[in-house]
C-alpha cells in the first residue's frame, strides 16, 4: 500500500497541443456526421470571406465548388474577392489553432476564435493526409502555397511557396480535400447553407457549383457595403469582476483607476465615478489600475450593479442589423413569395449592458416555406449576425419564440402546414450561443421575448393580408354557389309567376348578385385598411406578452 | 475598392493560449449552469482521485467538503489517500491545460484530456480571483502550495510553497473557492453525483460534508482493489489511416512496416501481414515505417477492412467491468432494495475492433427508484467506465435502450411509476461520448442493442420475482374476499339446510379455503421455477431484438 510509485506514475506526464486536443475532439468544431462536416467546412470558408470583405470595405463575391473525388470524399474550392492574406500570415491564419485577428475584439463579427479555417486544414489532413492549397492575391502580389499543421506543436507548415508579381486583383482561394463527408440536399446540407447565407447577406454574390455539375447562383440584391464592424467600449453593466481585472491589468495609458474607468467603459462619466467611489469607501481610486486587486474589483462591480446607481443604456451603434429594405429585397429575390413583411424594431439591451437587435420577417405563398410535391410546410430560418444556424434547432431561443406564438390568432390555421418562411436574425457584439458550435442561441428570457415581439409585429401585417385573401376567397365561393341556383331559379320563376322570359330574369338576377357582392367586397376592404391603419389592435398584442 | 488595407487588417493578428480559449468557452468543460458547475468541480476531483488510486494500487478513500461562503459562492475541499503528486509536477497537473499522464494512452480510464483539474483552477480564478490550495503527501514529503494559471500563456503559477519532511502518509488535498455555483439536492447536484459514484465503485469509501453541515458517508462494500488499467495494443479493425500514419511515424524500434504491423497491433500475425501484402502489391512492406506515405497507409487500411480478410476479435482483457458481485453488494448496500438482479454478459466488439462491455442491474422495491413522499418512480442510473453521467440524458444510448424496451412484458405495468432503479455501466478503452462534456454515449446501433440485451436479461429475473409477488398478492386478496362471505354463509346454511352448527360449518369452510389457496400457490410457484429454469422464453427475447 506504500505509494512508492508516485514518481513512476508521473514519469508519463506530458504536455499536449491544442491541435492534438481538437483532433481528438473534432465534434467540438462541428466535425460530427458526414453532412454536417461538409457544411462546417463551407461555413468556415464563407464566414472568413464575409468578415474579410467587410474589414476591407469590399462587396463580397464568393464562389464555392464541390467536386466528388470518391465515395464520401470531396474537394472543396472556396474563392473570394477579399483583401487576401499577407504572405507572412498565411501559415498561421490557415495552419495554427487559436491564431487570428478577432479573438480579443469587442465587435460584431461572425468568426471569433481563430480556429475555423485551421480546423478545416486539420480535417483535410486527418481524413486525406493532404495539405490545403492556398492562393492569396493582394497589392501586386500572388502567393501560392500549401499549408498543413504540425499537430504536435500546433505550428503551421508552409510548403511549395511560389510568389508572383503582377496585376492579379485581390482575393483568397483555398482548396482542400476531405473524406468522411457527404454532400446532400437535406436542410443540413451545403446547398441550404449557401441559400440561407444569401438570404441574410443581400450584398453577397455567391455561387455554388455542386458535385452533380449544377451551378446555383445567388446574385446580390443590394450594392450597399455593410459598415465595418465597430469596436465598442463595453458597458459597465455587462462587466464581471474577472473582466474588470483583465482590462485593468492590460491598461497601458491611464494611471489611475478613476480615469481608467472613465476612459475604457461606455457611459462612465466623472459623476458616475464619484457615485461608485462613494459606494466603495475603502477602495483607492487613485492607484494604478495595474494594481487593482480582486477584492477591490469585486466591490467596484457590486457598486456598478447596485440598483441605486442608474446607468444610461449602452449605445446601440455597435449593433449592425441587415436592414428592413435589404431583407425585403433579399426574400423577394430568392423566395419570390406572394407576400413579405419585415418588422423593424429598435435595438434592445439584455443583462443590463449588452445591446442586441432582432429582425424578423415573414414570407408567405409563392416560393416561401418548404415544398414536398404539392404540399407546403412552414420553415424557420435562424441567423445570428447573418450566419445561418442549421443545427441544434430544438435548443434555440428562436425556435422557442416561434413555438410560443399562438399562430391561429394571425389567421394561420395550421402553422406547420402553411407556405411560410419565418426569418429571424439576431445581431449583437455578444451573441449568447449555447455551445462553441455556435448553432443555437441560449434561452435568455429577454431575448426570447424580443424575438416574439418582432415576429408578432410582422404577423399582424400577414394577418391583415390573409384576412383580405380569405374574405375575398370566401365571397367568391358564395357568389359561385348562388349563381349556380340562379339558372335553375330563373327557369322556374316564370312557371310559378307566369310572367316574363327565363333569359331576362336570369340576366337580372346575375346583375343583382354581381352588384351586391362586388360592392360589399369594396366596402369591407376599405374598412379593413382603416382598421390596420390605426393599428390599435396590434399594439395591444405586444403589451400582453403571451407567456 | 483596392485592398490597400490587407496589411493593416492583419496588423491585429495574434496567437492565443488554450487557457484563454477555455476561459471564453467554459461550457465546453461543463461550466454551464450553477448546479452543473459545482457538480463538474466535484466530478473532476473525484475522477482524478479514483484514477490516481487505481494507478497506485490503493483502496481509495475520498472526502469532499462543501462550505457555503456567500450567496452562490462555495469552498470545495477534496482530499484523497492516493499517491499524491510529485513536487515538480504539481504546477502542471493543476495549473496547465492539456498536460497530464493520460492523453495518449490506450487504456480504460476516467480522465483523458488533462484538462479537468486545471479547468477547476481556472474557474476558481475567474469567478473568485483565488488560486487553489494544494497539499501533496508522498514518500516522506508534504508539499503545500497555491496554484493558479497564467491564462495568457497557459503556464502554471505556483506560490507560497512549503516543504516538510516526516511521516505524512500519502494523498492529495485540493481546496478551491468558486462563485457562480449552487449546491442543491436535484438529480444534477453534488449529492446525487457522489451517491452514484459510490454505487458504481464498491471499493471506494466516499464521504460528503454538505453545506448544511450534514455528513453523508458511503462506506465501501468491497476490499478488492480494481486492477490497474491495462494499456493494450489497438486492433487493426479500429484503426484509421491517420492513426496508422501517426503510429508509424512515432515508431522508434521496428525498421520495417511488416514488423511494425506485427509488433504494434493486436492479432497481426506474420500470416496476416502476408495476406495484407498480397492485397497491396505496390506497397513496399520492407521500408521504414517512418517513411510510410498517406496513400500507402490508405491502401493498408483498405486491405485490413477487406471482408475477405478475417480477423480474430480483439482480446477483451482491456475491458475492466465492475463485476456482478460487486454491483450486487453495492446496490444492496446503498439502495437496500427488496430485489436485485445483475446481468453478467461477455465483452462485445463494436465497429469491428473496439471491445466494450455492458453491465446492467435492476433494483426493485425498498430504497430503489426515486421517492417523492409516498410516490415512487423509476430512475435510470447511467455510467461510463464507472463515472456517473448526470447530464444530457435524452441524447444517450442508455436512455434510448431503456425506452426501447417493452417493460409491460416484464410485469412492469407502468414503467415510469415503479420503485425501480435501472443501473447501466459501459466499460471500454474508447467510450464514444457525444461530446467533450462526456455526459452521454452516442447512439451506436451495436451499443444500444447490447445495452438492451443486458437490461432484458436482468428484466426476466425481475419478471419472475414480480410474478411471484403479484400472484401471491392476487391470491391473498381473493382469499380475503371469500373469507368475508364465509362467516355470513356459515350462519345462513343451517337455517336453509337445518343441520349442524354455524361454528362448525364456518371452521370447515375456512379450512377448505386455506387448503385450496395455499396448495395452489405452492404448485404455481413450482411451475414458475421450472419455467425460468429452462429459460427458453428468455433466450428468444434476445434474438428478436425489439427495434
Amino acid at each position: 500500500m506504500a505509494p512508492t510509485s508516485t514518481e513512476k506514475i508521473f514519469s508519463e506526464f506530458r504536455e499536449h497541443s491544442v491541435a492534438e486536443f481538437f483532433k481528438k475532439n473534432q465534434q467540438m468544431l462541428g466535425f460530427s456526421g458526414k453532412t454536417r462536416s461538409l457544411t462546417t467546412i463551407v461555413h468556415e470558408y464563407v464566414t472568413n470571406s464575409l468578415d474579410a470583405c467587410e474589414e476591407g470595405g469590399i462587396l463580397p463575391e464568393v464562389d464555392i465548388e464541390i467536386v466528388e473525388m470518391d465515395k464520401e470524399r470531396y474537394k472543396v474550392i472556396a474563392e473570394d474577392n477579399g483583401p487576401g492574406i499577407p504572405e507572412k500570415h498565411i501559415g498561421k491564419a490557415l495552419g495554427q489553432m487559436l491564431a487570428g485577428t478577432k479573438f480579443h475584439r469587442y465587435a460584431q463579427q461572425r468568426g471569433q476564435q481563430g480556429i475555423g479555417a485551421s480546423g478545416c486544414t486539420m480535417y483535410s489532413q486527418i481524413t486525406t493526409g493532404k495539405p490545403v492549397k492556398v492562393i492569396s492575391r493582394y497589392d501586386t502580389r500572388r502567393i501560392t502555397c500549401e499549408v498543413s499543421i504540425d499537430l504536435k506543436s500546433n505550428t503551421p507548415l508552409v510548403l511549395n511557396m511560389v510568389k508572383d508579381e503582377g496585376e492579379f486583383g485581390h482575393g483568397l482561394t483555398v482548396e482542400g480535400e476531405f473524406a468522411d463527408v457527404k454532400y446532400d440536399k437535406s436542410s443540413f446540407g451545403v446547398y441550404e447553407y449557401v441559400r440561407r447565407t444569401a438570404l441574410a447577406n443581400p450584398h453577397l454574390q455567391i455561387t455554388l457549383h455542386d458535385p452533380e455539375g449544377q451551378t446555383h447562383s445567388f446574385p446580390r440584391s443590394s450594392d450597399r457595403i455593410p459598415d465595418k464592424p465597430l469596436v465598442v467600449q463595453p458597458h459597465p453593466m455587462g462587466i464581471s469582476t474577472n473582466d474588470l481585472i483583465d482590462f485593468a491589468h492590460r491598461e497601458r495609458e491611464c494611471r489611475r483607476i478613476s480615469s481608467f474607468l472613465q476612459e475604457r467603459f461606455a457611459r462612465f462619466s466623472a459623476a458616475k465615478v464619484d457615485e461608485i467611489k462613494a459606494l466603495c469607501p475603502d477602495v483607492d481610486f487613485d492607484k494604478n489600475p495595474k494594481e487593482l486587486q480582486w477584492v477591490e474589483a469585486e466591490k467596484i462591480v457590486k457598486a456598478i450593479q447596485n440598483p441605486q446607481v442608474r446607468w444610461i443604456a449602452p449605445a446601440t451603434d455597435s449593433v449592425k442589423p441587415i436592414g428592413k429594405e435589404q431583407i425585403e429585397k433579399s426574400l423577394k429575390n430568392i423566395l419570390a413569395p406572394e407576400f413579405v413583411v419585415v418588422s423593424e424594431r429598435a435595438p434592445k439591451i439584455y443583462k443590463g449592458g449588452i445591446p442586441f437587435m432582432v429582425e424578423a420577417a415573414l414570407a408567405y405563398g409563392g416560393g416561401a416555406g418548404k415544398k414536398a410535391g404539392d404540399m407546403s410546410s412552414s420553415e424557420v430560418i435562424r441567423y445570428a449576425n447573418r450566419a445561418p444556424l442549421l443545427f441544434d434547432n430544438s435548443g434555440c431561443a428562436i425556435t422557442e419564440a416561434v413555438k410560443a406564438i399562438d399562430w391561429k390568432r394571425y389567421k394561420l390555421r395550421n402553422f406547420e402546414e402553411e407556405p411560410l418562411s419565418v426569418f429571424v436574425n439576431i445581431s449583437s457584439v455578444y451573441v449568447p450561443y449555447t455551445s462553441a458550435g455556435k448553432q443555437a442561441i441560449s434561452n435568455d428570457e429577454e431575448i426570447i421575448q424580443e424575438i416574439k415581439n418582432a415576429i408578432m409585429e410582422a404577423a399582424r401585417d400577414l394577418q391583415a393580408y390573409l384576412s383580405g385573401i380569405r374574405r375575398d376567397h370566401d365571397k367568391k365561393e358564395r357568389r359561385k354557389a348562388i349563381l349556380r341556383y340562379v339558372s335553375q331559379l330563373s327557369h322556374d320563376l316564370p312557371d310559378l309567376a307566369g310572367k316574363g322570359k327565363a333569359g331576362d330574369i336570369e340576366k337580372k338576377l346575375v346583375a343583382l348578385i354581381e352588384t351586391k357582392y362586388s360592392s360589399q367586397i369594396e366596402s369591407e376592404e376599405g374598412e379593413e385598411e382603416a382598421k390596420s391603419g390605426n393599428g390599435k389592435n396590434g399594439k395591444e398584442d405586444e403589451g400582453e406578452g403571451e407567456e
